[in-house]
């Protein structure tokens, strides 16, 4: 009996609408990185363990698929370990690459290997698929594709006000008005440790705060004290709590809170500069807003951090993030290399596209012309045409077969297709050939000769 | 100490440069696709391993990449397996998910799976990695991409026509001129094994025949008669190692072989059809040449069988093929789908690009303009001189610091940028901007407000 095919969990085949709205996303992603002046880079799908192990804590090294060693890989093994029957310590005897995790260690690694043939600063993109074992569930899958976007080589806050203007262009391309980039500083968020006297506790106290708008004030309090945060320091924390008013208000009030800690007033400072900036120079649909409880993988980023949330009314977590981090290739041995970087949820964004409609139509879309098959010589002349219109840049076909008309309307139905062409024998006769509009059925005719204002006719 | 890293035997990073050649044939090839109907589908990186497992043969098997199970993936095999240490055995409770092979494979398995979605005949492409444990040589690596097109559904000749004039639309667009197709019929094969008396030594008899070209007549025969086929059998195969003259008159040296065989006549049939139509419509840069000695995985194929070759003086092997195969999705279950498909070889026409110096230049140009960074103020008024640039769709970017001339200048040349901006504080007081062209050296000053003559002289 021939097998039931399926699939992985947590993976997808995409369908032709899938990939025509997935690449729509992409191509607009791309379009704006390379009018920014990034490259693209691509890294092979796998990479050697080690480049991966050890780069994600315990529970990304868990998550990173595995790849099996080719040929007889379990006579490598040596006895002892063999015995001892402990998947951990067999996974490197028998597993000597894994799939990418991220982006970004691939890339770590990519500046290292070719330091001396790029031109510093590096402004690179690259998006490319990731693979996870987690657990899948809705908008989380086991493959899925990253749009990253880095500078590295450069520390000025320049890179900062035009990630932001990226965000803002990307975002407005696709129509999807009303996101808003939430602004933060790693060096806020250690000032405030530092004034409130819990400096040693950074990552707990920031953690907490990270969670401010899911689980609200009193509950991000009780995290801190089961953490041993003070009560003093969550009273003098407090202001964090309600911060309001403008940008420029809630700078203000950061200022007052941090004037005993030189680096959160430095945080300020380049939270002040960049929101300047972009003020001065505009966005045009989306707003900034300071986040002082955005925290984001706080090991990681060591100054800017932002995180894009969709329009207000649609359910959905951030649909981007990024933010600036002092030494990324320092774990593969080059040091003091500056790096910023964004990122784009593809997933998600797709998620919001379709859940506001703002998807064009065109993408459901996939020919302009269907020919009917009348049979062998009509098909012949239809195929002449098509090739025509094809070197037009028209999409085209003649239906396969000379089966029945219906079936044939039918296919154009479902394809979706605006223009059907009719070369009959009379048509062929005369070398002309009918179009049918298949949205008002009305039907015209063309001279063989005149294809040329058909052409115009799909093209307004 | 930290690692030097590296990348796995057989994978490669690409660079800009080669990111953006490898995107201008994938992008060629995708926008015929388009043109001739097809339509994208894209199917996960890592398949079930019975999807996969037996479908390649035993050498296929074993160069599948098998993907480690997750988890305490060692506990759940059995002492006895275990104990036995065969790594055959191991593999099936070790690993449920292994990377795709081909392309092929997963086509079939999602044309079963979504077989009430389709709208047959289903015309699709595909364009994704594949990974093979190969040993990796020149051209030969672990991780390459497929670029294929099929037909499902459909058992017209208007199919093979068509795709004969893909290739050649292909390759014309990529002004690779003077490629061949040669062209032969599954059918004419089993027919010359008929007459000969050879017909249960098909395979046997095609492998050697396959081999002409390479290997010389005289090699072919011994190959043959080491085999078992008879002295008797190879002289009546003799016209098919000489066969010369036009197309039309290989085909009536080969009716005349075949006038015994129903199968191998009915190939004739269907091969002159195909070259008599494709004739009649024409070919722009590729030529059409009758191979009977083309077999590529002749037990896959059922019907007609091409392969491209690189224009003469070009050393490479063959940079696409393909065939019509009548039951791809039987091992799934779905009876009497016909299918026919052809293959672009990305990697080996990069080469042949590379080597004939068709790669266009503008591929090496990754941004049209840079502006100098003279300080806050200046790269302030150049960020907004580069933002109405982006508008425009032009590649533009600011230098992220104020770092020397001497070295902005430099990267500028490095990144091959046909245009530097300067706005130093002269021009910022004058509301002016410089503009270097960095292949005469001339420089021209342009007005803020007047920037369409600026973006008008960038794409003339």
């Amino acid at each position: 009996m021939p097998q039931k095919p399926s699939i992985p969990k947590g993976t997808r085949d995409f369908s032709p609408t899938e990939v025509a709205r997935r690449n729509y996303i992409i191509q607009t992603i791309k379009k704006h990185f390379e009018v920014y002046g990034f490259q693209p880079i691509e890294t092979p799908s796998f990479e050697n363990s080690e480049t991966l192990m050890g780069k994600y804590g315990d529970e990304g090294d868990r998550l990173i698929f595995k790849i099996l060693n080719s040929g007889d890989f379990i006579s490598k093994v040596d006895d002892v370990t063999y015995s001892s029957k402990k998947s951990s310590s067999l996974i490197p005897k028998i597993s000597e690459k894994a799939l990418r995790y991220d982006l970004t260690v691939p890339f770590a690694r990519y500046v290292v290997m070719h330091q001396n043939e790029i031109d510093f600063p590096f402004k690179r993109y690259q998006i490319q698929p990731v693979w996870r074992a987690d657990r899948p569930q809705k908008g989380r899958f086991r493959e899925f594709y990253q749009c990253d976007a880095d500078v590295v080589g450069a520390n000025s806050l320049l890179q900062e006000v035009e990630l932001m203007q990226l965000y803002d262009a990307v975002f407005t391309d696709l129509k999807l008005k009303g996101t808003t980039i939430k602004l933060n500083n790693r060096k806020i968020l250690s000032g405030i440790a530092e004034v409130i006297g819990a400096k040693h506790l950074l990552v707990d106290f920031t953690v907490a705060l990270d969670k401010l708008d899911k689980i609200g004030e009193e509950k991000v309090k009780e995290e801190m004290k089961a953490k041993g945060i003070s009560e003093a320091a969550i009273t003098k924390a407090a202001p964090l709590f309600d911060m309001s008013g403008s940008g420029l208000e809630q700078l203000t009030q950061l200022k007052s809170l941090l004037k005993e800690s030189e680096i959160g007033l430095n945080g300020v400072t380049e939270l002040e500069e960049i929101i300047n900036t972009v003020e001065d120079i505009g966005l045009k649909t989306a707003s900034l807003k300071i986040d002082v409880t955005l925290a984001r993988g706080l090991n990681y980023y060591t100054g800017a951090i932002f995180e894009v949330s969709a329009p207000e009314g649609v359910q959905m977590g951030s649909i981007g993030g990024g933010g600036r981090y002092d030494d990324l290739t320092g774990i593969f041995g080059l040091k003091d290399v500056s790096g910023i970087g964004i990122s784009f949820g593809l997933d998600r964004i797709y998620l919001v596209l379709e859940e506001l409609g703002l998807f064009p139509e065109r993408l459901d879309q996939s020919i302009d012309v269907l020919c009917i098959n009348f049979g062998e010589k009509e098909s012949l002349a239809s195929l002449k045409l098509v090739g025509k219109l094809r070197e037009n840049g028209v999409k085209a076909e003649v239906y396969p077969t000379s089966t029945k008309m219906q079936k044939q309307m039918k296919y154009a139905n479902n394809r979706k297709v605006p223009y059907v062409i009719l070369i009959g024998e009379q048509e062929l006769s005369n070398a002309q050939f009918v179009v049918k509009n298949m949205t008002t059925g009305a039907q015209e005719t063309f001279s063989m000769d005149n294809l040329g204002s058909f052409i115009e006719k799909l093209s307004s």
